[in-house]
Parts: structure tokens; C-alpha cells; sequence
């Protein structure tokens, strides 16, 4: 069957899975869903037709925005965690026995029925009781909250659609309220190799680098998003990503895990010189 | 114009880009050879249809399997290059005044001919005086060299074609016996992410480990390449590749990269987690 | 939602539809069945990959291998028709009131089933009090019939996997006893304009030939078929396709059509230079 | 080499060729224009990124627009022929001894020059000595011209770019005006299946309609053009396209032909059903 989903990179940069059969298709009040099955991939959900994420590789995304906080931050009790609604954080999180309240705010109640039904994988733990899940706009939830939480992980989709509000200075200040004296937020930051991409992560940076004293961007190789070089942005009151990481600590968990590692999470805030420009030039 | 040049990186996968105009096409004893001109990553280069390199991310590639082994090794003076036509790693090995002497065994000279016409940007400093050119198969050319140089630089294209006899362990045992007692190997390793990438990647690095006593593996992300996750095998007599990193050496140098830095040298050797596990399973 | 399926005509030429979604994707004893929602073509059917009907264009494939044989038979009232699980032949048919028996006989029992729930528009008569339904292979039910059928329609498959035998010597010959002695026959007849679809439709003619006295070719425009260049076989034992023609007859029943005329059905019986030349290599 | 050329004949619908090599591209005052080898069609011609002709299937285009109305005037001395700078409708004229005079008037020298050096298969004759050329807007040249022609051929590219005014009704009224008294018209005429295209079918038939006392529409199957349905408009002051056919003439003349014949001439006329309704519509 020659069926292929394509992604536009760019306007001159395609990339196409050859899909087995279609899943499911839907529409919700925000967006378009739908869910393929793939040889390569296995299963891949898309919203408005944007890859969100596949079976192959999204244990490189929800590994590198969870453990990286996590292993720096040394009593992790209450997480936020805003959109996200496939669940894949939520299983890592839940993995911690150390958390106690994960609030889960994703704007699409569609989103999390889908995935609960079409993606076990990543879906497997949104009803461990320690999940407080709220359908509602992150943008308008954060802006009432304040010293409440250890860590706010911000699992957005692309800026421009309905994750638009999750990338701009008022978000990422209330994030700032919201988060405990030595509180972390973590947000996927996007990737720096295409032009429109390197715009928009710079503009994010940006933002985040006026919020937080501490303001870090770390890398991973997600073979299924434009360029596979994405970049995950690390936002601190206090803890410094790298000099603070608790390494023996966290080995100490017994966590086992397909990506992250110690080792590599230092390595992951190795940029390549051209992102360090480019995060320069707007710090 | 709706022109594209596709790779398929599995028989499940495209990678497509926009063509704006075939700039050359040809073929050679040994293959066909082919370059085109594109808005996204300027002009390129493909053998037989697989990409060798684009203007706009062969920064990358050149640096990192260039860089990596002259910022460890203290005194490079004669490099032995394979492959490599295009001759970026020429261009950056010629910033190095400490080379003295530098050849390059390239297979089929139309490749070189034609990157010296269409792809200055790679092709620029095969006139360097000290660069010597030799048209022969690398395989055959290594066979009666002995305690000759300090660092050999494998750019092969993948393991089949006429790049096949590169990754075989005759080839790697040769390359031992013709470094000298400090000597470097280091190669493009293919990529450890689709199936049979991973699986030529695993056969390579056990050959090589059965003939360095020191071999690591590290990473780059080159977006053009199959999954955009690249592996480099870095292989030694003496030196450690990080504990033997000279960065402060480096650094004084001067030069100027886009891609590599001493830091991210470090952190270029932390692999994910599954990729150390297919390299230990075949050391 | 970049979604595309795709038909190759041959290795080097592929004709794409953007897919809204599938409705329906299965596997039967004989094939994989698919139905697809497009904005161009509305939904349309595929077996194994090949495209079978599309709502926008199959009223042209239904008509011309329905009308044309029925306007030159005065009194059809026992048809067979193989294949045709999609009910499209057998929508045409049931408008005639003189046909008082239709033997359906499809190998498929899924594909009838999959068209009555996804594909209304051609299986809308398929509960007619006249069609009787079989589940057989066309191949064997034809060996015992015998001066039967006023007219037998062939809508087979391509001739290979499970449509393969109904393009056999052996089938045409049976389908010759199972005719009365004024019987036709009337067979999709693959396309004249790629080589390898030649060859298939040159076989095809010389074995009709064989088998039967008067054999002649039409045409019509199948936008969605290879070529768009599409043919059907008119084999009869007594009629003349042209001068046989009922053409005040058959519009004195009113029929409203969208394609067939009785203007159009002699045009389609002339033929391009090359693909007469085609046909008489074979006669 | 997966290199594909690719035409949308609607946003949703696309025909692709794999190209072998790109044999010219450039920039003329009026179009880009590329030539392509390929395996399936041999050379193409491209304007803008619109197919034009291939080598395989242009002596349909080229045959029909030429013979169907030389096969009718009796005595064609004089010749317009409009765009056309691919030489193919020279070819198929300069065939006719009796027409001594053939102008052709061709807005973009560079396309003839194109043409000349990578398609002599129908830029052979261009050189005959009865060929004319004008490098001039033909919609301007036809202005000043009046009772000169026996034939016009408008073999213009869509009605859109330079091939606009070749659309409009003060063209069509030259063209009458150029017209002997018992002059012909031929122009090719859009496809009637894709709902734009039909539209500007319906759009340039109105217009010569309101311009021809005569004016009917015949049709080829042409599988590089939209739908492979194809057709061309028959104007004319005097001749009726069926009736007058002078068969016995044309066939005495001994021209070999690959498609037309006269016995495909008049079946060329008998247009489906919908598309008589198209044209109706606007009659």
C-alpha cells in the first residue's frame, strides 16, 4: 500500500512515513486528530497533521523533558505538567515515588481520549492516583497559581495553533509565580537548524531568559521532528542544571531508561557553536 | 517546480528536498554522480542517490570527524585521509599549521573533479601544497603502509558499493599497522537509530574494537543524514578521546567552528542510553 | 493533512491523491480491502493497493461496460457478471426493466460487504429482487453453464492475484458455451498506453479472438485508471458492436446517463492508429 | 536516483514522473523553461513548472490539433500557427505539400531555441522553408492581420501566464477577422474533468462561440495532461467538422499517423454526455 503521511519541514524539506493503515480521525473544538500505524514507527499520533509523536522514538523526548529536571532538583512533591495529553510525561513522572501530586492541564479533552484509547504506550499511567487531570488552557490555569509547585514541565505543541499562549513572556512569568522558591520548568524549546524553527526558539528564549535567573537549553536526537536535532529549554530559580545534577542520587533510583543517562544529561547542554550563537544573540 | 530528490531511509522512510536545478550528472567507473542545486540546503552532492553532503550541514560532518581527533592528538604532523573527494575534510585539516604532510586516497577522480567544479565551498583547499592526491582504492593503499601516520580519517560512503571495503577487518588491521605508535583512526560509524543502519554500525565497531586497544563512539547531529543522528567511531593506540582531550591547547589555536567546541567534544561521547547497549553488545 | 495515496502506473510514474482520511482498511481470504475519503475524487476503493472506483469517476466505467452491450442486444434478460462486488454494474443493469435474472458471482463475500456499508453510491441495488448473489470463484462457476446467459460482463480485477484467471483462454471459452447463440460478452480490458499494461491487453484480445467470432475494442476517458487511456473487450457471437447498434431503441427507454451516448458508443469504437495497430498484431 | 518531477493538476490530486536528469533550465522574459530525460516519457518539456509535452505521447496532441482540420478544408495554402514553439505542429504541416506559407508566431525565443538543441523529435522541421518565424505576443500580431489565413492553430499554453490573452474575446475575434471566408480555427481547449479546468474550458468556449458561426469541441486521451482527457476547439466560418470531412482525400495523401485516423475524426466528436452538458451551458 503506498498510503504516506508527509511533513513539511520546511517548505522545501519533506519528510514521509509510509502508513499501514489510519487509526483514527477526529476533530475536537482545537484541532484536528489523528492517530496512523506505521512499519517504521509503529503507532504516530498528529494534531492538524504536526507530528507529535511516534512508538519508535518518543521515549528520547519524554525521557530528556522529565529526567533532566528531575535528577537536578533534589525533592521533586508537586508537578504541573501543561498539554501533554498523550501521556508519555506523566508515565515518567509517575515512575518517581518521591511525587506525590502531578496536575496535568491539557487544553483537549479529545486529546487524552484518543491517546488513552490508541496509544497505551505512552497513555499507561493517567489514572495513577497521584494525576490530577484539568481540562483547561494552561495559559489561563497558570495565571492563578503561585509558590505552589516543584517543577512545571511544559509539553507544548509548535507556537502557533492552540499551544500560540505557551510561548509567550506572560506564561512564562506566571510560570515563574507558580513555582516554589527553588522551582524548575522545563519546556520543549524547538529545534535550532531551520531558519523559521531557530525564529521562533530564539523568541522563546528569549522570554524565558527575562524570567528566570537561570536560563539553559539542552539537546536530543528525535529522529521523527524537523532537522532530528530538537532542543528542550531548562529554567531555573536556584539549581543550576549541570553543577547541581544529583548523579549518584539518581542512579541510585534504579531507573531504567532507553535514552537518558547521567552521563549524557551533562552532555546534552553541549551545544554546538552555532546554537550557542544563536541563543546568545538574544540573552 | 515540483522537482525532488528523495532518499529513502528505510523502505519506510523518505527524506525529500526540494530541487531547484540539477547542476551535474554523471557517472564514473564506480558510480553515478550527481549534483544539485536547492533553496533549503543549497548545492548537494549524491553518489549513486545516497546524500553525500549539502552546503548547508556539511559544516558538521567535516568538523566533527576532523576536529575530534586533532584536538586529543598533540602533535599531528601526516594524515592519511580515505575517501573524501569532496574534500571538506582537506579544508579542515589544512587550517592546522602543524600538518606538514596530508594524503588523500580518493577511488574514483571524477568525484573529485566534480566537487572541485560544483562545490567550491568543500573543494577549496585541495591545492594546499602539502595535500597529496592519490587515485587508488583505500582498501589496496593502506595494504603497504607501516608506522607512517599519526591520523587516519575514514570518510567512506556507506557500507556497500564501493565504500564496502572500508568497514571490513582487514581494512581496520591495516590502518593500525600503518599509524604510528600514537596514532588515530577515526571513521563515519552510520547511525545506530533504523534497524539496518544500526546493525552495519554494530558490525563495524566490533571490527574495530578486535583491532584498537582504545575505541569509542561519538555523536553529531546532521539533519540530512538517515534519522539525523550520526555516530563517528573515534580509535586509538594510546589516546583517550576525552581524559586526552587537549582543550586548552585547542582553544588557543584560534579557530573558528559552527558546530564543534571543546565542551561539546566531551559531550559528544555521552550516547544515549540504547546506543551504549548495541555497542556493548558487540565489545 | 499531508496524507497521499499513490498508484504506481509503472516503476517511473505514480499518480497521488491527497486522502482526507480511510474509512475502512481490512483483510479478506483474497486481498486487502481499503476505502478512502478524498476531497477530489470522494471515497474511493482500493485492492491491494490498486485503485478500483472513486465516486467522482466511476458513473464513466459503469456505464460504458453496461450501456454499450445492452444497446445492441434487443432483448438481454438473463446477465452474468463477475466481479463488480461493488454493486456499479449492477446499479446500471437493474434500470432496465426487461432483465429478469442477474447472477452475481464475486469471490470477495468482504468486498460486497465493505461496499454496502462505505460505497452506497454503487452498491445501492445490490438487495434488487432480480441479482442473486454467489460467492464463487468466476473462474469455476463459469465451467458449468452452458447456453445460459444473454450477456455475461467480466469486471475482473487486473490479471494477476485473484482476477488472474478470469483473463484466461480457458474462461473466455467457457464464457462462449455458457452465451446463448446471440449472446455477448463484455470484459474491462486493461489500458493500451504503458508497455507492460499493453502486453497484458494484447494477451487478453489475441485469446478473446481465439474464442470467439466478432471481438471487437472501446475506449473510454478513466481519468483515475493508468494512462486515463482505458479499453473494454465487446465479444459477441452474432451482434455487430456498431452496425448493431439499437441507438432509437435504447434512448426510447429514457435512460439518463452521464457519459454514455449512442453518439459516444460508435466514437468509442474508433480507435487510435497505434492501439488498432495493437490489436491486429494479435488477430 | 530518486528524482521526481511532480504536477498538481488539482491541490489534490498529482501526477509524478522520475526524472533520469535535468538536460537544460533557464529563465527566459516570460517563463522558466526546463527539459527533463526520463526513463517512462524520454525528454520533457516543462514552462513554469507546467508540463508541456513529452516525447512519448505529443504525437497525440500534435497529430489531433493538426490533421482533424486539414482533414476537412480542402485547400489549406496558408497557415497561422500560434505559440507552438516546440516545433511539433511544424512538423505535422510541413507534411501537407500543398501549403506553401506557414507563419509561425512564438512570444519567447528562448523556448524555440530550447527546443531546437534537445527536441528534435518535434523540432525537426522548424527549418522548412515555408516556416515563418515571429518572435511576437500573438494576441498583437493577429490585430493587423485580415482575410490572410486558411487555418489558424492556437496551440497556446493555459489560460493563465503568457498564454492569457490567447483566451480572451477580442482574440478570437482577430482570429475570425484573419480567417479566409472558409478559414478554420483550432485551438487546444482545456479538459472538461477537474472542476477549474472545466471552467476555463466552459469560459474560452463561450468566447468562440460568440465568435464562429461554427464552433465544436473534439477530444484526445493525452496521459501527461490533467485527467489524460483532453480537447481542442474546432471554429470555423463555413466547414462543419464532421460532415465535411474529405476522408477519401486525406487518406489518399498516405500520411502515416499514430493516432488520428479518419475514422477517429469523427468519433473524436462524440463527447460524453457531461461534457456536451458543459458545453451546452454556455452555448
Amino acid at each position: 500500500m503506498d498510503l504516506w503521511f508527509s511533513e513539511r519541514h520546511t517548505p522545501n524539506v519533506k519528510f514521509s512515513i509510509r502508513v499501514d493503515r489510519q487509526l483514527y480521525c477526529g476533530q475536537s473544538e482545537f484541532q484536528r486528530i489523528d492517530v496512523f500505524e506505521s512499519k517504521e514507527f509503529g503507532r504516530f499520533l498528529t494534531l492538524d497533521g504536526y507530528m507529535m509523536l511516534t512508538e519508535k522514538d518518543e521515549f528520547i523526548y519524554h525521557e530528556m523533558i522529565t529526567h533532566v529536571p528531575m535528577a537536578v532538583h533534589p525533592t521533586v512533591r508537586k508537578v504541573l505538567v501543561i498539554g501533554a495529553g498523550d501521556g508519555g510525561v506523566i508515565r515518567e513522572l509517575t515512575r518517581y515515588p518521591s511525587i506525590d501530586h502531578i496536575d496535568l492541564v491539557e487544553i483537549d479533552p479529545l486529546v487524552l481520549e484518543v491517546c488513552r484509547k490508541y496509544l497505551p504506550q505512552t497513555s499507561c499511567r493517567l489514572d495513577d492516583e497521584r494525576v490530577h487531570i484539568r481540562f483547561e488552557d494552561g495559559l489561563k490555569y497558570i495565571r492563578t497559581r503561585e509558590n505552589e509547585y516543584d517543577l512545571i514541565i511544559v509539553d507544548s505543541t509548535d507556537p502557533f495553533g492552540p499551544g500560540e499562549g505557551l510561548f509567550t513572556k506572560e506564561f512564562y512569568g506566571n510560570c515563574f509565580k507558580a513555582l516554589r522558591d527553588d522551582g524548575i520548568m522545563v519546556n520543549q524549546h524547538e529545534s535550532p537548524f531551520y531558519e523559521e524553527d531557530a525564529a521562533a526558539m530564539q523568541r522563546a528564549h528569549k522570554r524565558i531568559v527575562d524570567s528566570f535567573p537561570i536560563s539553559r537549553v539542552y539537546q536530543a536526537h528525535i529522529p521523527t521532528y524537523p532537522s532530528g536535532h530538537w532542543l528542550f529549554g531548562f529554567a531555573s530559580k536556584q539549581y543550576h542544571p549541570v553543577h547541581d545534577l544529583q548523579a549518584v542520587t539518581w542512579n541510585l533510583l534504579g531507573l531504567s531508561t532507553r535514552y537518558y543517562t547521567t552521563r549524557l544529561h551533562t552532555g546534552a547542554f553541549a551545544l554546538p557553536a552555532y546554537v550557542e550563537e544563536l541563543l546568545r544573540d538574544v540573552e
